[in-house]
């Protein structure tokens, strides 16, 4: 099932890329079942905060109203940069998969703050649990073809 | 001026604590002219991530056009919580300038992420410059006067 959903998350980063968007997509799953799937926008929407993470976020808490989205799990094509994976901690997300790392997105010459998930969660005392490199070798593949896609637009 | 736009910052915050929401507010200023101003809206809008900076964020990219913030100043009524501040560093903020600590926060039961502005800045690597207890009594009056106000509800 893992793997069904970090699949979801990849096909919708994909088709972000293709949309003169980010590569970068995030599910939201509860019980199984499937609350949100969505990618980056930041370029269409003019909204520097609208990281996929940040995003499925919004959507979740909006779908499920509440901002306590205890239980959930979160699939990122990318390990969520600090502000989602601080997002992440404030809804009281259980458990974080990610596929590329934070270094991936910083080769593709992102402005990433260099601060890994697993030292935010020591550093600032977060319960969440991380799952890294899930399906490690399809998400850098997925950056890899955005790279050489002429659709390339970083931030 | 930068106690003029501070202490705008603290009247939104407590307009927005009188209005059942969270004693938080920023302003963005470019230029020394006013792009926004605006308080948390976690519990109106529920959205666990409409902190008062990064709906600043948003309000300011919207106004401006752009999801660069470059030459932009922060004003803010509490340090940002590393959401807010990645954020601010996505944006390319240049300044912040912040009244009370996350400790402070903290102490009235927030779920903080317990890792300062500063350490933020020197782990990831980000060239913001950091204006640290500014109009600091002020700033924890209003954290006071909520706590003793009856509308106090965190997350």
């Amino acid at each position: 099932m893992d793997e069904k959903f970090m699949q979801l998350a990849i096909d919708m980063a994909r088709m972000g890329g293709q949309k003169e968007q980010t590569p970068f997509g995030a599910c939201i799953v509860k019980n199984n079942e499937l609350i949100c799937c969505v990618h980056n926008v930041v370029w269409a929407t003019t909204d520097i905060t609208a990281h996929a993470e940040v995003r499925a976020i919004r959507e979740a808490c909006n779908k499920l109203n509440t901002i306590d989205l205890s239980g959930c799990t979160i699939y990122s094509t990318c390990e969520p940069c600090p502000m989602c994976f601080s997002a992440i901690h404030w809804a009281k997300i259980g458990k974080i998969f990610f596929g590329a790392k934070i270094a991936d997105a910083q080769g593709l010459d992102f402005n990433e703050l260099t601060i890994s998930n697993q030292q935010m969660k020591e550093l600032g005392g977060s319960p969440v649990e991380i799952v890294a490199d899930f399906m490690k070798k399809e998400c850098q593949a997925l950056f890899q073809e955005w790279d050489e896609s002429g659709n390339k637009k970083v931030y």
